[in-house]
């Protein structure tokens, strides 16, 4: 059998189900706008695309997206539709920028379209010969951290910006002998001249070996390491050579391709970011899912990828946040699974339920405001967000709970409404 | 004066604009979502945005975007104005990477909005220093093809996939032997297993050399060397190796980024297909407008840069198709123009409404059917192409044109519905 890529579309169209899917599968493989001499059957046979299904969905009466065509003399009804293609792998081979040109290309600009947005894309394993896929995942993680029987819990330096290094040392300090699982970058602070990567690698790295010392545990720090590829690499050898063992990345700053550049060289698990994320896929008719998105991150080598968290300051719902966090949790080829990052308004009280709709703990919970803003300080804000877990996981009220376990207590009068 | 970049939005939102601005400006730089310790005024000082201007658009009554939070109590009305906010440079440096994660980052994302487009940018100079800029623009593109009296004329290789080298040979002989200006591959032939890019490039730098010898004249033809990061450097240099003078990348499948990391490499003009593009912006309260986009291309350098093309299969209209053209030939620092290119459904018939509207002949004109299909032959179809051209610039009717200038003649008849 011919090896295949299959992508599924939902579309919006003004012209028939049956019709805009020609128009797909003519535009990504053998088409133009005119009959040409070349495109013989026998290219049309071994290099055309073919439309496996077509399911409509509802009509409209009108468009989601503007400068849609309408057939000559018709009334505007636009059709929704779920359109599955085949496209021969042999087209493009093990290549996800070359495999992009096709499945996604000049889709999205068609006038035939009033909508159109990649849903799921299933590839054949002969990709994995070019992409390396996870190198730690959860497992790989865990081992890390040392953490096995909760989610992992994280934070993010606060402020977004503007710490010079010396300021970075003491919240670092108390982070790290509190025993917090995982620091992160915040994805606006990269390598800006007046705190530069290689100085903040160092001051930290200093706090994070001391209180390791101390503590016995040493913290995980992704370091945000995004910039122009060609520093890629440098800037994970200064992590690396510091000690640090994870390394983050803004994945759409740098793309699949990218992030693929990095992982080939990596020795540290990625902790992806997906800021800019929104604007492939907010609009419900164009774009990308996140579950094809996800493969791809996965696919080329993300060990943590963020999915935004539950009651987050973002536009998705829990529902969307938990089908990416089943997603990432999905096997695809022999495992490759990647840690799915929960955040943004997480505090104590968010574990019960988190835990309640997601039923795993392989997860990663990050909280800023809800571990640095806690009445105590972060190191307690750290302590609360476990026992708010432990709470959740035991299957015990967070208010009895809170009886017995003082920062959780604070955290639920501070942020809680009661 | 402390260095900023500039950013313009459009939004839409049922919070007052003021309050959508300041979310957007702390969100985007020393905010989060409850007060903290280290946020201290220096740093907001130093370290936050500003907003510059807020203008109201209009009031709608349903949103865009879904997920859109509305204040408690209220009636839901959506808030349309133009939104520009300042960022400090020294908060990112000169990194594309960086600035993306800033000036985009999570807005799209946040609930406070139910539509958020970038709509233009300004940079300071200092990104000069790490984006080279094209290397070759207009100048050097019209220097390398011999054309500088009118619009550069290229193909498409029809069909876009499935050429065998060998079948692709007799087709590139043609064209050459003509004179065409320029040839490109199609975006969605990078380098498949049936055709591997070097067997390509060896195939078709015989073909043009011999043609050059006979005809005085070196047609430009722009590979599509588009592939994961590590081998853009490898491709290119094939290319060079074997005396080719473009290549081309899907600039959206390398990222801002990867194609800097050419660039920087690059002995040749870059020819920047922008497939994908349409994911970005199709919505017109998502994404990235194209007067922002062409800035960044622009400044990594990209030489070619496609804009569609008048009364083309795509959605776009043919004032936004202007108005690209326009955007790219505006100057940027001291130049860094880059060649727009028009393509889809391009005949030499679109000529007179081209020139008429554009006003300028520092374009390339790209046709695919318009040449291939031409009734005489792609040899044919460019010679028509040349004399659409001839009959716009000197403001005779094309009917009137066609009576001496057989070609043109054949393509009104064919491709003309008259």
């Amino acid at each position: 059998m011919k090896k295949q890529v299959i992508a599924t579309y939902l579309i919006e169209t003004a012209y028939s189900l049956e019709h805009a899917a020609q128009v797909m599968a003519g535009e990504q493989s053998t088409g133009t706008f005119l009959a040409l001499p070349g495109e013989t059957e026998k290219i049309k046979q071994e290099h055309g695309a073919e439309i496996i299904s077509i399911k409509e969905i509802e009509t409209v009466s009108s468009p989601s997206l503007p400068g849609a065509k309408v057939p000559d003399g018709s009334i505007a009804n636009y059709h929704r539709g779920e359109v599955i293609l085949s496209f021969p792998y042999h087209n493009f081979g093990p290549s996800i920028p070359n495999l992009l040109a096709t499945i996604t290309g000049n889709l999205y600009e068609l006038e035939e379209f009033s909508g159109l947005r990649l849903m799921d894309i299933d590839l054949p394993i002969d990709f994995t010969e070019n992409y390396l896929g996870p190198q730690f995942g959860i497992e790989g993680t865990r081992s890390l951290t040392g953490v096995t029987e909760r989610p992992i819990i994280g934070t993010i330096i606060k402020p977004n910006i503007g710490l010079k290094p010396e300021e970075l040392r003491p919240l670092v300090r108390e982070l790290a002998l509190a025993g917090i699982d995982f620091i992160k970058d915040d994805e606006i602070n990269g390598n800006p001249p007046f705190a530069p990567l290689k100085d903040r690698i160092k001051v930290v790295m200093e706090e994070i070996e001391r209180a390791a010392d101390i503590t016995g545990k040493k913290t995980m720090y992704a370091f945000n390491i995004t910039d122009d590829i060609e520093n890629l690499h440098h800037n994970h050898d200064l992590v690396v050579e510091a000690g640090g063992n994870c390394v983050m990345v803004s994945i759409n700053s740098i793309g699949y391709s990218g992030l693929s550049y990095l992982r080939k060289h990596s020795q540290v698990p990625i902790h992806g970011h997906r800021n800019q994320w929104g604007l492939m896929t907010r609009h419900p008719y164009l774009g990308i899912d996140f579950t094809a998105y996800q493969k791809l991150c996965r696919l080329v080598g993300v060990d943590h990828l963020h999915v935004n968290g539950l009651n987050s300051k973002f536009y998705d719902s829990n529902e969307s946040v938990i089908k990416s966090v089943s997603d990432c949790l999905k096997p695809m080829f022999n495992g490759y699974e990647a840690l799915p990052v929960l955040s943004s308004k997480q505090w104590a009280g968010q574990a019960p339920v988190t835990y309640e709709k997601l039923k795993t703990i392989d997860i990663m919970n990050i909280a800023g405001g809800g571990i640095h803003a806690h009445p105590s300080g972060p190191a307690a804000g750290f302590r609360s967000m476990i026992q708010g877990w432990e709470a959740a996981m035991a299957g015990i009220p967070l208010n009895k709970y809170a009886e017995k376990n003082q920062e959780l207590k604070e955290a639920l009068i501070k942020f809680g409404k009661g």
